[in-house]
């Protein structure tokens, strides 16, 4: 394969994964590639990333390598429940919504969902939850890990005083505390906190690495041993233990051993901001939630959505929420298809509202 | 991550997949790095790769890609039987081996296995299998796929005649049929067959790619679409769907669209060939089995292993055959590699030989 | 065993299977005893058993005895799965709430749920979750079962019209659809209508015996045999298949033979009628919920509860509903045993009063 | 059902699970029957079955009534593992040939298996499977559990001395140990030891009550409390938690609160080796197997089998041991049957001698 198949100038909305590689993840692939070393993580790429995690989340994190988003949750809650794990999420959280049950198929987890406006669960949900039943009821299942998003399903950041909020509830009904952090760098950069500030009292976090610049780069990190059992043997049986696992741990190098992460995750977020400035500048379009990370919730008039991505530019519905697109900024988002997309939903609007009139 | 934290020069016999990646996965990557292409799949390089796959398999060909071999077994098996799969396959296979029992974990399939000397099953084990229940019985299980492996873990290869006895066995029990084909390019690149000769009659194919000179870079090709069922419902939620999988397709295109499988299968089969014909001619040493793919197992006199190994050389025990030891060459074990193993053990045999007669 | 260490006049309100057995049962049982039969069902009662479902629910109909309901549910569902079952049902549903999860890790099956305000699903609530997803999506679950239960966990009833609503609505959206019947003979002798009628449309029940006067007797009934597969092979693996299983189907017979299974729920549901009738005319109580069957809710004065239960009548809170409890009436629940009940209400309503006076 | 439906006069040789219910199991059941008790285990038969429990296994024994041999297998070894459990048994165990592979669907559970040739397991085979892994390799499962059944499935006895050594060399391997003691019972009445005997260094025994004369009633016994986690919980998901627990209770009662165990063992195990002894007489047959509980596994010229099964004498074929049938007394196989047997076994023996030499 020696030429480009698609237009490496195309930008679209659709969702943070479908940029590229940041050319340095790129450069750090190359750079582990060569000679022999041993695989399944007894690498000197992998023993630099183990110290990279304790330099970013304390001196007792520990850092598994996966594959993807899904792997990550995955292991992450089998290791930190039982054969009658349940998890308490928000419903809009990605492991109730877009994993295609992968919680309860492949680990048997039930999970119970609390109804939230803006995908942040609060100290209430939990209270809610554990009180409906108890840990040893044998009939109704009691949550035994608190998993929530962050920055949210919804573009929306946990402010640290509500992480702490949300940890010490959980904490009171006897939970363990996960933390899906496919985009916690999105939620850090908002926040102007550390990753370690970010996840203060979690048990383990699914850092992500591949919406931010990686390629195939997602991460497990295990802030509390004592939380997780069995963590090696469950990601091998889950699929998710890389033969050449140099490669993957080169590209998580290649975003948290300096500041990549934070530059990605920030220009990711600015940019949604910008994008939402001007969608509220514009005639016709509302923004109804908080844009908080790097993800815009527009709500445009009927029929520009499709006019819009008649002229090639991608990004999806969002059906929870009725007439609302979500729009996704990225690492690499270019200010230039941020107007390109906001002049064509002026035109297709003007359009509209013409076709209206007549 | 700017410098190697590795030997680029280093080489071992530990195993394939200690291996990096072949300069032109590399470069593919990088060709598809750049611009925003929809994820999961839905990209040109996925869609270039089914054609690819078409060309290879037949007209009716589709291909998967995955993370890793585990995976590719795993999801190919599940697709491939009901709630009560069940597996018959070698004692020694990888499924049964080596993914920390993913079959049953992930997918409650129950694995029957069949001694074999050398690897390779035969149609009396399939016979002896089915006649042991019916797939009626409630009570034991019936085998609904046969699952094979070319090459073997034994690093013998089914000829193409032995695969098609095998398959006439396993239609005549009403099996479906899998090719676990992790290295699959090696025992068509020892059988001067083409890839669909090699799986001539089987169903499901888990294709190798990391280790003839991939990174990430599995696939399941569907020889017989009849044979599957939610296909890429069970990918997803067994957490093999790659969000970015250009990356993925990109580097099956650069293995597979021209010959570079075949190179680099075909070098890892010669120089395994050389470094047992080196063997059998150093003292001391045996080739217990025969060597027709990348593997060679080596018996060595006591203590020589050891020795080996502590001047820097990796490779494993066996311990399914004692006193015996695997050497697996890669797709770039250079002849220097191999003399200076040889020269090693010649020199630790020697060693021995002499703190012997003292 | 020779004495009875349990007060056999003792009567609660906690639940319908707080009842021991019909003598007619225990009859049964003894009669099916004595000599030897095959074990695991191919015995004479179980024969039988088949005729007696193929009269009751028409000439497709099979039976399949297993212990009970969950067990029941369980092997219904699983029957009617793939491995990426997922299961529409209200929020209320037993299947959700007090299986302690079996239906996410015995079988990997998701459980998407609707609230519904009284245990009885509409179209609605089909039509809206069929089109948040499809059944292609390899991201989001698609429901591919149905499951209702009559009458509901809430005492209410589907009518044959609701019930026929609910049916059109699911197989519009490719629905597979399973009636958790643990107590639709209380809900056929509520609706004057046949078991068949009951459950018109359906493809499988899971028909309750224990709580209408067996011991340990439920079964699986398919009217559609082509919406399951490998049930009998399921039934095993799920442990619930019975090796003597002649004492099951005996019990069974007992009960659906002729008509004790309608004259047992029937005075269970005239009980629960007369009980609320009861409640309705004292002071301080409050029935909120419909009584269609053998349930009845009640809103009792603060302390109320309590104090009935210190007397030694026992029954459940309700969480979901503050302040309510649950009174469940059995197939054995003598007039007697309500006006104690009422007595007891009404003795510490008037206590409660005055303590409140004071 | 009035009537019965079968010949109470029929007896078989096909299982011990063909005969029906002791009279004083009945009994029992009728004397727990009447009026009200709380579900699910919360009555007092089920709290004498714990003293009783208790008497038998010591004081920090714990019983949990189950449905079935395999319920009580699958919630006992779901109970002893976490997520990753894997279990060593014999090749000819029940949970690895008769269930349908229940272990590998429900719970996950890899089973390695030792070949034996009686049916015992030896503290070689417990090495061997041990040294080929070790506890945190995450490629070879490592078994975390053996489980071993007396009587075994060929109807041998471990001894108290072979038990003693196969517990010793279990723990030394860091395992959970299981007894499947579904024929306890037999074994010990066989050893003239008690049940404690029989499970000393044991952590969980599967209870056996249904082949000697109960209905259906299995119990789990907990003798090492430390060694299991969830067990109610695990109980409940796995559909093993009866609502009307008493029954199951006062089964268990009748046959272990007194000798009635230990009687009808003994009957089975002595009218067992009375075949056994008459057999040997016969011509033409052989018993190549030790008799030391109820089954007795004979040899008997071609054609003779299927001659007495014409006679209306059920009993199996034994697939594993070629020309071989298993002939199981129970516990209340009369005298007259087995004379029956022998003189139906020695007329066909003639008739096809006499055939053979025309």
């Amino acid at each position: 394969m020696t030429e480009s198949l698609h237009n490496p100038e195309s930008i679209h909305f659709g969702s943070d994964n479908y940029a590229g590689a940041h050319p340095h993840v790129i450069d750090a692939i190359a750079t582990a590639n060569g000679g022999h070393v041993p695989g399944y993580g007894d690498d000197p790429y992998t023993a630099r990333l183990g110290e990279v995690a304790r330099e970013l989340f304390g001196a007792r994190a520990e850092i598994y390598p996966v594959f993807n988003g899904t792997g990550a949750n995955l292991v992450a809650l089998q290791a930190m429940t039982p054969r009658w794990g349940t998890v308490l999420t928000a419903a809009s959280a990605h492991i109730n919504t877009d994993e295609q049950a992968a919680p309860e198929r492949i680990a048997g987890i039930k999970l119970l969902t609390a109804a939230e406006p803006d995908g942040r669960l609060t100290p209430a949900d939990i209270a809610r939850a554990a009180s409906a039943t108890s840990p040893q009821d044998p009939h109704r299942a009691y949550p035994t890990v608190l998993s929530f998003s962050n920055s949210t399903e919804l573009g929306t950041v946990y402010s640290r005083d509500q992480t702490r909020e949300l940890v010490t509830a959980a904490r009171k009904a006897g939970m363990r505390i996960h933390l899906d952090g496919s985009r916690l760098a999105n939620a850090a950069a908002a926040s102007g906190a550390t990753l370690a500030e970010m996840s203060e009292g979690v048990d383990v976090v699914s850092l992500g690495g591949t919406k931010i610049g990686g390629m195939i780069a997602e991460a497990i990190v295990v802030r509390e041993p004592d939380a997780v059992g069995g963590i090696e043997i469950i990601r091998k049986f889950s699929m998710q233990l890389a033969s050449k696992q140099r490669f993957v741990a080169a590209q998580l190098l290649a975003l948290f051993e300096g500041d990549l992460w934070l530059e990605n995750a920030s220009h990711a977020n600015a940019q949604a901001r910008s994008l939402a400035a001007k969608l509220r500048e514009a005639e016709g379009c509302e923004v109804p939630l908080p844009v908080e990370a790097n993800a815009v919730f527009a709500k445009l008039q009927p029929g520009v959505a499709n006019a819009v991505r008649a002229r090639g530019i991608s990004f999806y519905d969002w059906p929870a929420l009725p007439g609302v697109v979500r729009l996704m900024t990225a690492w690499d988002t270019p200010d230039t298809a941020i107007d390109r997309l906001i002049q064509a939903i002026r035109t297709a609007t003007q359009q509209m509202a013409g076709s209206d009139q007549r």
